[in-house]
């Protein structure tokens, strides 16, 4: 057993992106206490950003100590109970996963059921809540498996009018398109480091609406985790309200180097600014979504609800899907996203987030693909490809 | 906001252990992606390593992507469901936590209460054992609040003489003292990265057993957790027989770079090999102790059950223990451990884990106790003091 050496990689798949060498740095830094003052200040200061990134100056804010799927089970787990009803739309995978974690929560779940790659129904779900009181809708504003954005505004809003408290997996938005849990007026929004925040994977932030405190306070039974029940961790965190984190209890050891590099990678996008990242990853897509069509190739979502940091981009008839992934790790170490559930063989996901939307990712991406398809027998022009994505960019 | 700079820090609390330079830099090592061939395999060699260290080669082994709290959850949400018994031993604060978790998945929860300060008693868990047909005893193998190591081996027989599967908490043993799977016969046993292993918080290594794993294939509900489902895992990580990782089945994203850190501390470990690092630890817990009772510091613990890696010191009367703390703190950047619940107050916790387990960890510890103590005016001689911890480093 040695020392394991990475190989070089460029990351365009669903996540993780490639991590700036800035954070990598954070990383190492010297591990500290988790009860130390100085990491106290750190908390402090990751749960203002936090705040700020979501837009939720009233929401309590703080980094789950997992992958960004503890944000989801923390929503369901926290939320709901045996008896409660919860409607779920499912367009993709993780909508999915959503319904599942909300059986095991001991709630009745209703899903709304959509086709792969179309957006979430707002009347198909108003129908749905329509039927019975409702405790919760659980939907995702970026579905990672399709490259789908659905309307998170009008979703809350249906929520609301219905008296059920909303629940946004933003894992693949937050960063890269606008999030505005207080304007969408959501109650549990979470994400996860390891996209548009271009960290490692581990952590998932998540934000809690004062009415989804009260009803986590009102619960007849315990939340059936410990590790992620939101008033365990709230005392462990100093509190929602900017407090100053008087009066720690302690819980878990939290995952000090990797709120490091959290901390960091916030600090990077802050000194970007959020709307400018915003635009950026808005640019990127539209210059490989240039290079994609000019390549003849088609996407999987209409431009209106397509993903900038998640492009799906179709397989064409005879094309090995897996073999042009093969190729172009073996020949330009970059990784692409394979499809998943129904659309497994039939799509790539091409990922541009955080540190892997920028130029250099895209005219590297679209030789590597031109390269694949060649290589397949697909005769492509990669000079006119290139082209197509260079207008964009210059513009 | 700007990036963080963790202030210098000698870390002799009860976890996280000082990190070392190595797993520093493993950690900053660059991303790649959690289903990248190199990645798969950085995965079976940890799978492997584990199966060593806990000497478990008939169990499945994997990390589990959260802090050592979550190796406790996932045995107690995985074995029990409803109308199981559950019978917890409780000598500290986390045979509590054990109980509390078994009460969520949905058990009937018996507790055998013990003095903390005290080993686990096996007369009075066999009884309770025997009062009714048990599907779990959990008990912790080195009570981190208290110093307290318990009998492993005869614990987990009683277990299986009376049909019950066993459950070990090994987060602060593991890598310090005598751990051993299968010469204990125990079922599950976790542990956590932040102690013994010394590498930073925010992982639990975790190995089941054939019987546990049959128990929960045979469960009649779902787990009440997704993220710790042994069921799903096990498929993200390619099956328990080191079957090569094959097949891997997509759930969470792994936290990559933590578990570069995690394998780097393997490495290490190994070097050292895992006996040394327990001969390492004897040593110089014997050491401090030839110090502190030099000091007029006397023990929680009995010689017979003190843990080396946690050494639980009564505070002195007349003195007020936190000022201890903050005065080591500034003056010497040591961190030492508070008590927990009824030990508030009343003990200090030195740790000596791992990287922090060596001659110049117990000599700086010395010093900044005795300047401490001599600063609330309890006069201590620290020549006299470092000379009987030198004796023993010496022989």
């Amino acid at each position: 057993m040695q020392t394991f050496q990475p190989p070089r990689r460029v990351l365009m798949g669903p996540g993780p992106s490639d991590v700036s060498p800035r954070v990598l740095a954070a990383l190492a830094r010297p591990t500290i206490g988790h009860l130390d003052p100085a990491f106290q200040s750190l908390m402090e200061e990751i749960k203002g950003a936090l705040q700020r990134l979501f837009n939720a100056p009233d929401h309590a804010c703080v980094p789950l100590p997992a992958p960004g799927t503890a944000g989801m089970e923390a929503a369901m787990m926290n939320l709901l109970e045996p008896g409660d009803r919860a409607v779920v739309a499912i367009n993709g995978v993780f909508g999915g996963r959503m319904a599942d974690m909300a059986g095991r929560a001991g709630a009745t779940v209703v899903t709304v059921e959509h086709e792969w790659g179309q957006p979430v129904d707002p009347a198909r779900v108003e129908a749905a809540l329509a039927e019975a009181p409702t405790k919760l809708l659980a939907f995702v504003h970026a579905e990672t498996s399709t490259g789908v954005r659905s309307d998170a505004a009008t979703l809350c809003g249906l929520a609301r009018k219905h008296r059920a408290l909303s629940v946004v997996d933003c894992v693949t938005s937050l960063g890269g398109i606008a999030v505005d849990a207080a304007a969408w007026g959501a109650d549990v929004i979470y994400s996860g480091t390891q996209k548009c925040l271009s960290a490692p994977p581990g952590l998932s932030p998540i934000a809690l609406s004062k009415a989804a405190q009260a009803a986590i306070a009102g619960r007849k039974e315990k939340v059936r985790n410990w590790l992620l029940d939101f008033n365990l961790l709230m005392a462990y965190w100093g509190g929602p309200e900017g407090s100053g984190g008087g009066g720690r209890t302690y819980h878990h050891t939290a995952p000090v180097n990797a709120l490091y590099g959290l901390h960091e990678s916030l600090v990077v996008l802050f000194e970007e600014g959020v709307q400018a990242a915003t635009v950026r990853h808005a640019r990127m897509h539209e210059a490989l979504a240039a290079g994609i069509e000019a390549a003849g190739l088609k996407f999987l979502v209409e431009p209106k609800w397509r993903l900038p940091m998640l492009n799906t981009v179709i397989v064409p008839d005879g094309v090995d899907e897996a073999a042009v992934r093969a190729h172009v790790l073996k020949a330009w170490d970059l990784e692409l996203g394979a499809g998943l559930g129904p659309l497994k063989g039939k799509v790539w996901r091409i990922g541009l987030m955080g540190e892997s939307a920028t130029p250099w990712h895209v005219r590297l991406c679209l030789t590597a693909l031109c390269d694949a398809l060649n290589a397949q027998g697909v005769s492509v022009d990669s000079r006119a490809v290139l082209a197509a994505a260079e207008g964009r960019l210059q513009q």
